[in-house]
């Protein structure tokens, strides 16, 4: 199992063009196949927080100049669902054709099952969307940025629970397929009383619900790719340290000491404790450019 | 085979709200049902029309307010692959719950490869997204709107030739699943020098590419889902006539009479004509509220 980050596509000071998004998954894809060429069935996971942040931002500026309804949440993270399995699929399709090692590539449109009365739900923390004035009145929580900037709707980030047709993707993958799922952590889903599932304006983290999809497949690895080659103590500090392994309870102690930063390398390690603590052989967080090497990254291990 | 329309969604003179699109795409998928119960394996293609053109026209509001780069047409597409399904399967798991007759959905997103010679490349006609007060220099051709609106792209509608990974679909729908594929007519690919896929603004007929996948896959019928109960001759003539059946001789000889309208029933009548002509047993031309009635619809037959 492998989860992209959403700057794998979008970069930080890039326009944001779909050329650049298409050169940047290339190039992560290209790395994929030192993967592909070791004899692994892979699954990937992606996220999309660049790609939904501006979902948004276009739905509200569509309801603006054109008077168009604005979608929510859910809705826009199946958009980009599409969109990135697109990308990623063309980009995937060109590099293993120049690796003389094709795979067929399936992208499944996935939701994400979460608990109704997940804690996140009572108190949503998570800012998405644009920016207002004031608070809207879509009965959604607001809160006012601390910059200064305006009113924001706060949403939940619930635990994964169940990923809608896991078993199939498993399947595919055990067949030689390189399946693309849970992108952005997945639709947000809960379970009404009478038994069906309905979208929920939510942001599932997709190293968790990536995680669980590794665990769920008894995945034999779980490689988490972001902007490092690997997991640093005391990071941007005179005594920074790169890890080449780490254990469970190394990473709750690092944890507890607040060695990793929140909304970013936090979660990660989390993910990735729960994988191993699931049964998960080994979790590796790198960088996508480190895959050549068989031994990149950090390892966290039992 | 299954083909809905975009309107089976987004109706005309609603204001196109996620709860009033989830509504209109949970009726079509409760009549659906009537065909579940038959025992058919069911593949669901979409038409995306109105859903793509308000993608195009958020992508030209979000430049506007916010300065965000404007996707191209494929990739708007490919968004409309995600969000529909996300509709389709939570309207299709609501109304199998009720029906007691459960089967698991799966949407996969998909590309379809049209030829690059294809001539509608040479003179593409069909209009797409908003309009300018003058042609856009991206290089694409622009059309000034005869009812002087201003200036608009116009892209090519290629014929489908292929449809990415149609064999796992006819798979999977033999085991029980029901599958939602070619959304939108599919995301037009052309093949390059290299032999590599490459994404084109252009938009396939959906009818055809639904028409297409059917042949593939062998169906033993064809179910074009419009906003009529039957196909008509003489339509909104004194003597107009529903038909039941109708031959492929027949069908081709009302067309060369001009019985059905361009961009409306024509072609629907030539899917259907391609699919019985390719090997397929019948076509059916309804309105899904009749889909109760086994001898529902214009039954298009060789």
């Amino acid at each position: 199992m492998v989860a992209f980050g959403g700057n794998a596509l979008l970069r930080a000071g890039e326009k944001g063009t779909f050329e650049e998004q298409l050169a940047n998954v290339e190039r992560t894809c290209g790395q994929l196949c030192h993967l592909v060429s070791r004899g692994y069935d892979i699954v990937i996971g992606h996220g999309n927080g660049p790609q939904v942040g501006n979902g948004l931002l276009r739905q509200e500026a569509g309801k603006k100049v054109f008077g168009l309804e604005a979608m929510p949440m859910d809705f826009c993270g199946a958009e980009t669902q599409g969109s990135i399995a697109y990308l990623i699929e063309t980009a995937l399709d060109r590099v293993l054709s120049r690796s003389q090692d094709p795979h067929p590539v399936v992208s499944l449109v996935t939701r994400v099952e979460v608990r109704s009365d997940d804690p996140g739900f009572r108190n949503p923390t998570k800012p998405v969307g644009p920016y207002y004035k004031e608070p809207g009145a879509d009965g959604a929580t607001y809160r006012q940025d601390p910059a200064g900037r305006g009113w924001r709707k706060v949403v939940a980030s619930p635990a994964p629970v169940r990923i809608l047709n896991i078993d199939l993707v498993e399947r595919l993958a055990r067949e030689g397929y390189i399946v693309v799922t849970v992108g952005g952590g997945g639709i947000p889903v809960v379970r009404d009383a009478d038994g069906t599932l309905r979208g929920v304006e939510a942001v599932i983290d997709k190293d968790l619900a990536s995680a669980l999809a590794a665990v769920t497949m008894k995945a034999d690895e779980f490689y988490i790719l972001t902007d490092v080659p690997k997991v640093y103590i005391h990071f941007h500090s005179p005594e920074q340290r790169a890890l080449d392994t780490m254990t469970v309870a190394q990473a709750r102690q690092y944890l507890s000491e607040g060695m990793f930063a929140e909304g970013s390398m936090a979660p990660k390690v989390r993910a990735g404790i729960y994988f191993v603590e699931s049964g998960g052989g080994a979790c590796v967080i790198t960088e996508a450019s480190e895959l050549g090497n068989p031994a990149c990254g950090t390892r966290i291990i039992l």
